[in-house]
């Protein structure tokens, strides 16, 4: 952090001996992440002063990367020119994000200064279902013709070619615009000039549907090794493409969403730092409170086999263990299961293979775990022969029930449209503690009488 | 599934009736994935058989998505010609990963058909550190002197351009070696034959070391939104590259690790359905024995307090949601603080902004459900003022402590070394449980005698 620091001082003393070519310099050579990065610990006014500063194509790319509090400002602080000159470098995905988190007014002004067309493909883009592919592509693209040559093919690209998001992979498509095929810049960079695109083509192409939904979009990417997908409509009309960049975001924003829910939190989009203490009590709290609520069992649970507790009070002191290792056992089942549906390992057809898997381990932790604890209370605790045994066959049935609990809920969660993530720890925690503590009271009523 | 398993029937029927020519053409089409996964299905004889039906390139990239066992079994059953064409067709660092997960006596036989130059750059990668860029990296890129032209660039491509993993991206080089700039493959098409490199080329290259971490690397894949990252020696000599599916895999291992770990597994490579019973067990069994035995101090201090548990049995029926609550909002606070170190959204030096923040929300948190349990036990449970007071005043310390510690933890461990991840759910619960008995017992004693 100190680096920057010092490089942030260097910016400042630019700014106050106004010495604004070298300080245009400093900047134009540095990423627009870290350029993003930067300019958020600046004060609005100097934040626009920087940005004019900079190169239109890196002003844009940095003008993405920033959050939306600073976009805001620094679209109202913007003349029309402006505005103008960063809308036209966008890309027209990272336009919809833009207009889709800006307020009304903002929007407005962003599309009034846009093209009739950008209005138009932003308005379709818009349409497609929050989560969507359609809702990420972008409808930059470069198509093909198959009957082309490769040196019409090098022609065409290079009329528009420098408006793509990506050329590295172009699509082929008939008269009726569908996808028949790809082929890469570098087939085409390493093909000769007469070759027909028609000959070099590879007609296997992957591609997803519109409505696909993004986090299987993402998964795509890493099953086939793609830097691009493209997107066609129901009647295979290629209609856009979804770079790998947004499938990266969609796949570290997914990750997130999937471990936020497993620890029993509602999932937003906003950085921690730039949550409100309000934002996080509200995110955390809904759970917090129903899970407190559900609790209640567990409680009238004790109070019923109150008596009990009153003769033996050392049953007590066991209590906390028993649902720790119950919770523990349960929530590495769950886990395990929830991040092997989300990565496609397992799916719904796999649940008995699961179940079996999860019953024999269940079985060998479980008594791995009551045969220590059994010796503990013996020989340590000396708690006496009765009280072990209840103890640790308690804790045996407690291990079994927890992983079968905790690797089949999130299966049936998957199979009726839940989202897996919820049958995590803090939710079989429950369920397992209040199965737990009926066990430890049967068979204390079994062992004592 | 059923799809899959027609298909399958169509190529078991045409195994049978030796109708090799139409089987060759129905999986030549298939993509290397889907058609590794297909193989999967069948045994090792018609694994072979269908293999050495596939074009020389499409067995080599089906070969790459097998499994270890799989691809070993296949090793075996090659003649040696077969070997050295698929060995021809592996990209250096699919050859590496499949060389460190080989037998001795199967990585022996690997060498021995590779070629001088193949055998040496395998050992170099080798010889990085595991998890490091250079262990991940290959050395099939293709450099540019920026005195080249276009047109001589363009020759260079053709000459080598087929045996690199990616061209999309280029790399120039000054005569010694070192990495002076980038040029994408996608200006070289769009500019003049007779321009220069120097001209066209970006000298603001991101690099990474060869020791940098591969979760580092991975994530500088993300931020920089790049598809190929160029891997440097100490003196800024190229040495290879990194391509984004192999980052992308990296960043799903990572994720798992993580999510493992805060789950209480030894985290592993192998999917879940490919794991025996005994590996699973081993991979959670440490781990719920050392949480079992910490449990121990709950144990003991509800021992240490047994005359005020039995003079107030209804006391007991509290404890587990005393306990439950409390490692709900730890692991709230632990796994938000884990994820946000893992994006590089927190670092340490943010401690204090984390625990100001987390303290506000743990006192509305811990008050929320302090009044909302309050009168639970006030209205519903009718335990009386002076044990509604202690338990949801046991509730609030405890929130707060569950809290402060659930965010601590994490940062601290990141700072000495540790891996966050570990600082979550199990381990906060158990340190939360022990702190959360005490208060309650205290407050008991004050409001009780």
């Amino acid at each position: 952090m100190a680096k920057i620091t010092d490089f942030e001082q260097d910016i400042i003393d630019m700014i106050e001996q106004k010495s604004y070519k070298a300080l245009k310099e400093k900047i134009s050579d540095i990423n627009p992440y870290d350029l993003a990065m930067l300019l958020d610990n600046f004060h609005d006014r100097n934040i626009l002063l920087l940005f004019r500063l900079l190169p239109k194509d890196l002003a844009a790319d940095t003008f993405v990367e920033m959050d939306k509090d600073r976009q805001r400002a620094l679209i109202d602080s913007f003349s029309d020119k402006e505005l103008r000159e960063v809308i036209d470098e966008l890309y027209i995905d990272d336009m919809v994000d833009i207009v889709e988190e800006m307020p009304a007014n903002v929007v407005k002004r962003i599309l009034k200064h846009s093209t009739e067309n950008t209005r138009k493909t932003i308005n379709q883009i818009l349409k497609y279902p929050q989560d969507s592919a359609g809702s990420i592509m972008t409808t930059e693209f470069v198509s093909l013709r198959s009957n082309m040559t490769i040196a019409e093919a090098i022609a065409k690209l290079r009329r528009i070619g420098l408006d793509s998001e990506t050329i590295d992979t172009c699509y082929v498509t008939d008269n009726k615009n569908t996808l028949i095929g790809y082929i890469t810049l570098r087939t085409i960079v390493l093909s000769e000039d007469s070759n027909t695109i028609e000959e070099l083509m590879d007609r296997n192409v992957i591609s997803v549907n519109t409505f696909e939904d993004q986090e299987e979009v993402a998964n795509m990417f890493g099953r086939y090794d793609l830097t691009v997908i493209p997107v066609v409509d129901n009647d295979n009309r290629l209609v856009g493409i979804v770079t790998i960049d947004d499938a990266w975001d969609v796949l570290e924003r997914e990750t997130t969403e999937d471990i936020e829910l497993m620890a029993a939190i509602t999932p937003s989009d906003t950085p921690y730092l730039k949550k409100t203490t309000f934002d996080i009590w509200k995110s955390r709290m809904p759970w917090l409170l129903i899970l407190m609520i559900s609790a209640t069992f567990t409680g009238m649970i004790i109070t019923r086999f109150e008596n009990a507790l009153q003769t033996y009070v050392i049953l007590t002191a066991y209590i906390p263990m028993l649902m720790d290792t119950g919770g523990n056992s349960g929530s590495q089942s769950s886990v395990t299961i929830i991040r092997g549906l989300s990565l496609h390992e397992l799916e719904f057809n796999d649940i008995f293979k699961v179940l079996w898997k999860e019953s024999k381990v269940a079985i060998l932790s479980g008594l791995t775990l009551a045969i220590v604890n059994f010796s503990k209370l013996m020989l340590l605790d000396k708690v006496g022969f009765n009280i072990s045994l209840i103890v640790s066959s308690t804790l045996l049935i407690t291990v079994i029930i927890a992983k079968t609990v905790g690797s089949s809920l999130p299966m049936l969660a998957k199979k009726i449209g839940f989202d897996p993530a919820v049958m995590a720890s803090p939710f079989i925690t429950t369920i397992v503690d209040a199965i737990s503590l009926i066990f430890y009271f049967i068979i204390t009523g079994i062992v004592l009488g």
